[in-house]
């Protein structure tokens, strides 16, 4: 079989169905875990947390991006270069706030759910993808931007789209300045 | 960026740094789950087989192969063409024995273990890649092959290789006629 050209990009992908059901039988361990639906985000969230820290050295290593100048050139960097390169899907950006710090990231098609159907009614509050909002949290905090990653809508809850929201938060320099 | 040819083949694909990680949240959590390595191996084994189950689909209608003939065959359609699908490795095949049922998957390089230095001493008995005995057998299975599937050497635990031994069973119907 030919390689594509430049760096061998096959040896850097898999399969998405295999990380789908892999990621499905994580999140039906920890339901099994714990018993609330909060908990298990919170989990799903640190583990993504974990995760991030450590991606942000492969993808700075691979996307040969330049430092971004402005929190809305980090939300497209998420989405265009990040999303693609990891899911190999790019959400829309849309800026939500007149301060310019928050962001929604739209995925029409999310594909860590191909597998799942719905959710059983008694796990309504789980928010199945929360490890992605880890990811994202730890990747920016390495490169020093505080944010908050939440789910703002889910397809997989009745929602016309899947919607993260990012929130960059006020740099850790200005919260002490105000603190004064 | 271009397409290759054919399928749609980015969308089926994803960063396997991401997958690596998640897979090691997914031990880290079993881990704190259960104090025995065994029950550890137990669990990756039977998730991995309820992946196969559902990814032996995927396979027969990305992979387009025919019916394998033997189980010699077979072992090969497993790395050669499962293995480079999913993993996006091809590990080389040996037959271990004189009656032809038992095979050995050999990897030099494991792509599930690259953020993972060595297992802690307190772990020595996991089996951190379990889950793909388990994803093996369940897929087999679902073409009616029965098999054993464990690993024989890895090198997390300062073998050479990684040896992934699959021993074909007797069909159901031997057994049958055999109990008879």
């Amino acid at each position: 079989m030919s390689q594509p050209p430049g760096r061998k990009q096959e040896n850097h992908k898999i399969s998405r169905e295999l990380f789908v059901l892999t990621y499905g039988a994580l999140v039906a361990q920890l339901c099994k875990d714990y018993e609330k639906d909060e908990d298990v985000n919170t989990c799903l969230d640190r583990m993504g947390y974990g995760i991030g820290v450590r991606l942000i050295d492969d993808f700075l290593a691979h996307s040969a991006v330049k430092k971004c100048r402005s929190y809305s050139e980090t939300a497209d960097m998420i989405a265009q270069v990040a999303f693609k390169m990891y899911l190999g899907v790019t959400p829309s950006v849309s800026c939500s706030s007149a301060a310019g710090n928050e962001f929604s990231l739209i995925l029409d098609k999310n594909p860590l759910v191909d597998f799942v159907e719905e959710l059983p009614a008694e796990r309504a509050s789980l928010c199945y993808c929360n490890l992605l909002c880890g990811v994202i949290r730890g990747a920016l905090e390495m490169v020093h931007l505080a944010a908050e990653v939440t789910f703002l809508q889910d397809r997989l809850k009745g929602d016309a789209v899947t919607e993260i929201g990012i929130t960059f938060l006020r740099k850790a320099e200005d919260r002490k300045h105000k603190r004064n």
